[in-house]
């Protein structure tokens, strides 16, 4: 792409100046019909050192509401950054609805910054070019709009920037030993990035190669690409997007009809399976610590199944520095305006700690899907979206372990009873659980199609029957137990 | 305290067992009280190495719903967060409305390891320790119970625990460099921690020392003194506070009834100087990054006095990656269920960066006061609060700027009638503003009040006479550079 790229004529300076402030108005229009229609819109800036990428942002956001967008700086991951997956401080920077975020730099300098290094295997860059397409498709499917920009100088006009801003000490700070370094493998640097930007264009989220020799010229390609962008986008909001193919291994599951729910354990077998299995978890958490695995404990279920107590006997035997519950709720605002996995990826745990979920990013072909809070788009093309996203903790080297918490319907009843005659127990039964259980029957069966497409080899369910609820606790120990003993060989 | 504590005599075995079944069982009914009365319980948790401090809380939590707590384990900040003020990242860290966070270490470990290292000076260290103080009964005050434990072992102790955990490969990783130290230190460390301990007994956060040398012991002194804080929390949940004296240096501040507000510029005039001041505060904001300085400038006003494009004047001479503009809207849950400054402390800019506030934490003595979302207790305790919350800002050495930016009346009601005529500006004027006009004398005794009140030499008031624009942004401007000058010299 960039090396045999076509070039657009530079315009005249007065023609520029005039379709600049035809832009800029058209921009700043623009922020109120993206308010209206919650369009939220990532700005991607990438390319040299030293291409001036800050300076035409800041051109470009004078002609926006502060209230409508932020800057996000991308640098080297910290520390805490890289003990989550690749993606995370990406993801978690993504615009709310309505709004803009602009980047400078992104996950393009990173994966590129790592290849030039020498830290990425063939097999490794590969992988991650498929998880970023993945994320930037996850975005544009999911109504967002994403520009890419990479901004272009040759390594002449490289080699003059880096000098003049060296030379002044209130901006010598600015010139990264990357930046140098850079400018001395210009060759080396040009064949990465040529690979990148071949191996991202997609026709969702294409690249927008941006001369930028000239700083006028650049914020006039910059401005004009991102206003047609954004018209389009406005056009296209309510539009569905094509449904993919589940690419992922899958394994087959039974239905919830048929799970026998007849299985129990005797006061004594729980008393003493219980001790000896909390003993061994205890154990194996030292160990994923030690050896720095994540752990991801995801249950779902019906209300009144024992989902609480049954994550008590795991959490009993973790260490509580080690490990955090996360209990899903519907949404706040600011986790509404986001994608819809925006939240699971803002409570990924660090590696060697455990998190678990009650409920969970399978809200979505549940309550969503039938309370009509998403699509039918929306909800259909989820159960791809999640497996991918699974596939990403998958790849991050986690224990992924996904409970459904199994009753039968006279069990949830009575169950729901004994809530509302306990007074302690009454704060868990509200006049929500006994609307979602006149629909068992719609849940049931978004259940079993949940199950069925989303049971994947690398991040598989398990059925609790939880009739018993001793019967359903040791069968969870056990069952985390084995997930992660299976990790460490 | 330490040196001179009466320890209780440990109960016998069966004695002990009695007492902790009846203590778990007061905790297991206190959670839904709490959550019932909104009460947050923060209980710290500090002592010597290997005291077991994280076993101990283990069994706490077991009687505790995942749901109502979270652990935090404060080891050495974060490069990120030793960029923010010190108490950052504790504030953060405090618990919802309801709910309980237990902390492994916190805000005693960090000043006396700093103290120990010999990093803070006699007076530093008296200027956290008042920082501390302030913090916790900002906590206490606004309703939150604060618990603070102290682990207690003798040194000979400590030696055996430590030898036993460095011998297994599963728990080596728990000791630390900074224990052994201690353990070699033990007196040193012991004179610290009882200056400590007394420097910050308050009635309303007092210390409970924990006889240690026995898990349950150990376990049963935290329970029971945890259930009856928590039970005379509940009591006192509605009380009012104590109002302090604002010991604050406050310089006097005119009424806005007395603010001339015929202050105009000419066009020519407001170009030439706005070109003259956007470049001196570029090359300020160079300088500012590079001696990490961090800048907070705060605005308020009445509506449509002009508050977004004067920020926007500020913020076109900044560069991209060093600001950022929160907008502050109405609390969404998570914000309303802490402390009213949870949301501002969350959005504080690192060293080196500029936060500009789009309204501000002021909205606790204007429309929180007017509108009755919060008591007037806790209004009237808020000046003392924020001041405190500036101080902590200025001691951080932050630059501060503060802006009420003023028009009269009829201007407003001008300029609301252009907003609604003119199609591009409609969003901007709602319902709300014209019932907010309709309560203006309030508001302006409220204002006058907090302009008396809350300007202090550390952080004070400037007023921006804004029925002519362009004379508040210039004057905004120079205010901005004028107040970080000052800090460079």
């Amino acid at each position: 792409m960039l090396k045999d790229w076509n070039r657009l004529e530079q315009p005249s300076k007065e023609e520029m100046e005039q379709r600049l402030k035809k832009a800029r108005a058209r921009l700043e229009q623009q922020q109120i019909l993206m308010k209206e229609k919650k369009l939220p819109v990532l700005v991607l800036l990438e390319g040299w050192g030293a291409a001036g990428k800050g300076s035409v942002l800041g051109k470009i956001i004078k002609n926006i509401d502060p209230r409508f967008f932020k800057v996000a700086v991308m640098d080297e991951p910290t520390e805490e950054e890289a003990r989550k997956p690749f993606l995370y401080r990406h993801f978690v920077k993504i615009p709310e609805a309505g709004k803009f975020v602009f980047m400078d730099s992104g996950w393009m300098s990173e994966v590129t910054r790592e290849k030039l290094r020498g830290e990425l295997s063939e097999q490794e860059y590969k992988k991650k070019i498929e998880s970023i397409k993945r994320f930037e498709r996850q975005l544009t499917d999911n109504g967002y709009l994403l520009m890419k920009f990479f901004f272009q100088i040759d390594e002449k006009e490289q080699k003059k920037r880096l000098d003049k801003l060296a030379d002044d000490k209130n901006t010598s700070w600015r010139v990264s030993e990357h930046d140098v370094w850079q400018n001395k493998h210009y060759d080396k640097c040009m064949d990465v990035y040529e690979q990148y930007l071949c191996d991202t264009n997609q026709s969702s989220a294409p690249w927008y190669l941006v001369d930028a020799k000239d700083k006028k010229w650049a914020q006039l390609q910059i401005l004009e690409t991102l206003v047609q962008g954004i018209d389009t986008a406005l056009q296209n909001s309510t539009l569905a997007v094509p449904l993919l193919q589940n690419a992922f291994p899958l394994k087959p599951i039974e239905k919830l009809a048929d799970v026998a729910l007849d299985k129990t354990l005797t006061e004594e077998e729980y008393d003493t399976l219980l001790n000896q299995y909390q003993k061994r978890l205890r154990e194996l958490h030292n160990e994923l610590y030690r050896k720095k695995i994540p752990v991801i404990i995801a249950y779902e279920g019906w209300d009144a199944a024992g989902k609480g107590g049954n994550i008590k006997r795991i959490t009993e035997a973790l260490d509580p520095r080690g490990y955090e519950v996360h209990p899903i709720a519907s949404p706040e605002p600011h986790e509404k305006a986001r994608h819809y996995l925006w939240r699971f990826w803002n409570r990924l745990p660090k590696t060697g700690h455990v998190a678990i979920f009650d409920r969970t990013w399978y809200g979505r072909v549940m309550v969503e899907r039938l309370e009509g809070f998403c699509s039918e788009n929306d909800w259909q093309r989820a159960y791809v979206e999640i497996n991918e996203f699974e596939k990403e903790l998958a790849d991050w080297n986690a224990v992924i372990v996904k409970f459904w918490v199994q009753i039968d319907k006279d069990t949830q009843l009575a169950r729901f009873k004994e809530r509302e005659n306990t007074p302690e127990k009454r704060w868990k039964i509200t006049d929500e659980d006994w609307r979602n259980r006149e629909k068992w029957d719609l849940y049931e069966e978004a259940v079993n199609e949940m199950l069925q497409k989303t049971n994947t080899a690398y991040a598989p369910w398990h059925i609790l029957e939880s009739n018993d609820k001793k019967y359903a606790r040791i069968k969870a120990l056990k069952t985390v137990i084995e997930a992660i003993e299976k990790k460490m060989e």
